[in-house]
C-alpha cells in the first residue's frame, strides 16, 4: 500500500514536472496531452488516471505552490510590525512567483483564466486569501497609529497585488531584468507610501 | 486613387475589429485567420493582403494605441510639475489599458510575447519609451530636489510600469472591479512614495 502510494507520488511528480516545462515553452493554451505524454514517457490514458484535464495539472502546480506561500503568509501575518508583515508578503511572492521560469508560467495561467472557469477560480482563490491577510495587516497598522486611518483598504490592498502580477509580467517581458535587485527600492517604496509620517 | 485608400483604410479597420473580438474571445494564440475571416465576412486571402500574419495585426492594434498614447506622454513630459507628470502617465495608460476588454486582450499579447519574437519586439518598444519619459521626469524631480538623490531611477520606473501591467492583470482576473474607483489611492500612494516629506 505504502509502495503503491509512493509510486503513484512519483508518477504524478513526473507529470507535474513534464507539464511544467511544456506550458512554459509552448504555453499553456498550446500544449496538448499528447506533448505532455510525451515529455514525460507516459501515455495519455496512464495521465489521465492522475490528471483528468490540464486545468487539474495546473491545479497541482497551485497547490504545490500554496503549499510553499501559506506558511510563510500566516507567519507574516502574525508579525509584530504590521507593515514590516505587508513588506514581507509582496517581496517574498514576488520572489516565489518570479523564481525561474515561474513568471512566465504564471503570465500565461492568468491570461488562460480569463477563458478557462477553472483556471479562473484557482486564481481567485489564492488571490482573495493574499488581499484578505494584506487587509488583516493593513487594518492593524491603521489601529496602531502606524498608517492614517482613512486609507481605502481595498484599494490599497489592490494596488499591492498589483505589485507582484506587475513583477511577474515584467520578468516574463525582460527575460534580462534582474528582480532581486529591485527589491530594495520596492520596499522602501511600500514603506513610504504607507506611512510617509516615518520617513 | 483616394476612393482607393479610403477603400483600403475601411477594409484595414474591419479586420482589426474582429479581430481584435476574437482575441479577446478566444486568445491570441487559439485565434485562426479562419475564425477572423469568418468575423469580418472577408476571404483570409484577402485578409492577407492587408495582414502577412497574426502580429501584423496586433502591431497595428499596437500602432492605434500608441497613436492615442503618445501625444499625452509627450504633454506629460512636459508638465511642470514632474511628480504631477508621473502621476498623470501612470493613471492615463492605467485607464488606457484596462478600458472595456482592453485589459484582456493586453495580458494576452504579453502572454505571447515570450514565445512570439514579433510581439515580445512590440512590447519591448512601448516599454523602452514608457521607462525612458519616466527617468527623464523622476531626473527633473530629483534635480527640482523634489524627491531624493537616492532613488534607484532604473528600479522606480520599473514598479512605476509594474503597476501599469498588475492593473491589466487585476481588471482581467476580476472582471468586477472598478479600477476607476482605485485610482485616486494609486495617485496618492505615488505621491507619498516618490515625495514623502511634502506628506
Amino acid at each position: 500500500m505504502s509502495m503503491t502510494r509512493e509510486h503513484r507520488s512519483e508518477r504524478r511528480g513526473r507529470v507535474l514536472l513534464a507539464a511544467r516545462k511544456c506550458f512554459i515553452r509552448h504555453g499553456f493554451h498550446a500544449t496538448g496531452m499528447a506533448e505532455i505524454s510525451k515529455a514525460c514517457r507516459m501515455s495519455v490514458g496512464n495521465i489521465y488516471r492522475y490528471f483528468p484535464n490540464k486545468a487539474a495539472i495546473i491545479q497541482a502546480i497551485a497547490d504545490e505552490t500554496r503549499t510553499r506561500v501559506t506558511p510563510v503568509f500566516r507567519r507574516l501575518e502574525q508579525h509584530e510590525d504590521p507593515v514590516e508583515g505587508i513588506v514581507g508578503m509582496v517581496l517574498f511572492s514576488v520572489k516565489e512567483f518570479c523564481r525561474g521560469s515561474n513568471a512566465r508560467l504564471w503570465i500565461d495561467i492568468s491570461a488562460e483564466a480569463s477563458r478557462n472557469k477553472l483556471v479562473m477560480k484557482l486564481c481567485e482563490d489564492f488571490y482573495r486569501e493574499m488581499g484578505m491577510l494584506l487587509q488583516t495587516l493593513l487594518k492593524r497598522a491603521i489601529q496602531s497609529g502606524k498608517i492614517p486611518g482613512e486609507l481605502d483598504l481595498e484599494a490599497a490592498s489592490l494596488w499591492l497585488i498589483a505589485l507582484l502580477d506587475g513583477a511577474i509580467v515584467r520578468v516574463s517581458l525582460e527575460p534580462g531584468v534582474d528582480i532581486s535587485r529591485m527589491l530594495n527600492t520596492l520596499a522602501g517604496s511600500i514603506r513610504r507610501c504607507l506611512c510617509p509620517q516615518a520617513c
